[in-house]
């Protein structure tokens, strides 16, 4: 089969053609202009995916599926229900999109499409279920229970990022208080970061930012903790132990085969991975017996594309 | 096919014919003896399942298939692994039982035979995603996929009562802190009034408890809101804004096609049903999407025998 896979981002669209065992033969993108009316966006995706086809040697008719991985929801008949960053609610994004070209589309959120690229293609490949946990500004997640996305009877599942993992607590973006993306997001680190120095001054964090505390981010946390900063040490294993809860409770609740962690803190790596392995046994109510394993994504931002197109 | 299910439970076993629609053809029981060895408890259990057959008109060699549920976890072999109120610890049940009647068998956890006992003949029949939550003591579920039970990939899932829902929260008697059992419960409800009612006294609940904190129940609490005593009132509130959480997590998190509602603090009816119907939706990322339907349980105590024959 020829497909498409396009990663719809708040600030740029990629896609490429990919082959089915998730190989991108030919990548091309172009930046998100939300300013445009919505026919003219698709209008420039549309000729963009004919781009991509020809790097890749094929003519626009050859494609046969165009899957989108975008930051929203979507109902299966191809509208976008509600995308925040694109400013898209109740766009016919499947039908405008067959105006330019007539091919078979899918569309599913982008953490249910990183989860499926990773089962299909990367370290998740040959599990039949896994959960594919993004951390970044925020928290996603994406569910894959029997080699496909699981989005929930109504899609509105996979959000474990605003499940609540502390009652009465912060309050979040949402508007809900104590979501767990409050506790475990990069912003999370930073926010936890920037309250501690602003009382111990005295810390690798703070030189790391240039003594500026909006400088700080989650690599510069992280770096110290490495280091061994002691403040740093501090906050990089409470931050642990709520990222651990967190994977507990998709533990104790599903029980995926494998658990995937992916997004930008995820780059921290081993130091990440092996802290993380120890904390999240301690919160399972069955300790004692085979867990899931947890594992970083190894696909990165290509993940996106390549997960839509196995949308097929 | 005939069906026998076998509900096992800390003070008896009940077990039933079952016809392939979930109806009880015959139903007997037996009390638990957890002080004799497992050999004889099974021996006793296949004795009954001799007498149920009877009852219904079969010889034991036309049972076909025998389903047990259990409060605690088995492995596909028939194997239970931890029953702790059995004290039946890497049990060979299966095998055991064979020595007395050579038919097929299952074995799973309580409150998935239960969430499959109402999704094959109950409220969530016809649904093919379901999660049954049973508010008890303590809180179990069942996950339902797919119309099968979904009890993890390694068994161990389905755990939302030891899923935490308040960070560094409660101690749990599973050792961990802030589970949500800790404030679902029918025993959370319980400890809220007795904490209460120890600084404000004048309450119905008191009084109904014959002025004896130590004689207060869920029963009791949930009688006071409803005749409107002050602090049962908001007793309950904060009770149901805690359920309304635990709700929440589920539909934000999995998004089954309905939610079914059993246990001891469920026989509130209405009163519970109408309340959390308005609370759970607060907590919804996506609340203005549809959004799974929450429901009580219609198959009451006879949901173990019928789930587990469902087994088969």
């Amino acid at each position: 089969m020829k497909r498409i896979g396009v990663d719809v981002g708040g600030t740029g669209i990629q896609m490429g053609v990919v082959d089915d065992a998730g190989n991108i033969l030919s990548k091309e993108s172009i930046p998100t202009q939300i300013s445009l009316p919505v026919e003219e966006q698709v209008a420039q995706i549309a000729d963009c995916a004919v781009r991509t086809a020809a790097a890749a040697g094929l003519k626009p008719q050859e494609i046969d599926f165009i899957g989108f991985g975008i930051p929203g929801i979507a109902a299966p008949d191809g509208t976008v229900i509600k995308c925040t960053n694109m400013n898209w609610h109740y766009i016919p994004l499947a039908e405008l999109f067959r105006k330019h070209l007539n091919v078979r589309i899918a569309i599913d959120n982008d953490a249910n499409v990183a989860a499926l690229a990773e089962s299909v293609a990367g370290v998740s490949k040959g599990s039949s279920s896994s959960v594919f946990i993004t951390i970044g500004t925020g928290i996603g997640s994406g569910i894959i229970i029997n080699g496909r996305i699981w989005s929930g009877a109504h899609g509105i599942g996979g959000e474990l990022g605003h499940t609540i993992l502390s009652l009465d607590g912060d309050l979040c973006t949402c508007g809900n208080r104590g979501c767990l993306e409050r506790y475990c997001s990069a912003n999370a680190l930073i926010r936890i970061a920037r309250e501690a120095v602003a009382k111990k001054p005295d810390t690798l964090i703070l030189s790391a930012a240039g003594g500026k505390p909006e400088n700080i981010n989650a690599r510069i946390v992280i770096d110290a903790a490495r280091e061994n900063d002691p403040l740093a040490v501090s906050l990089y294993a409470r931050y642990i132990s709520y990222l651990g809860q967190a994977i507990a409770n998709v533990v104790n609740f599903l029980d995926p085969e494998i658990i995937v962690l992916g997004g930008g803190v995820s780059k921290a790596g081993a130091f990440l991975l092996d802290a993380l392995r120890k904390e999240y046994v301690r919160y399972i109510l069955y300790k004692d017996q085979p867990l899931p394993p947890l594992e970083l994504a190894v696909l990165g931002p290509d993940a996106g594309i390549i997960g839509a197109a196995m949308l097929a």
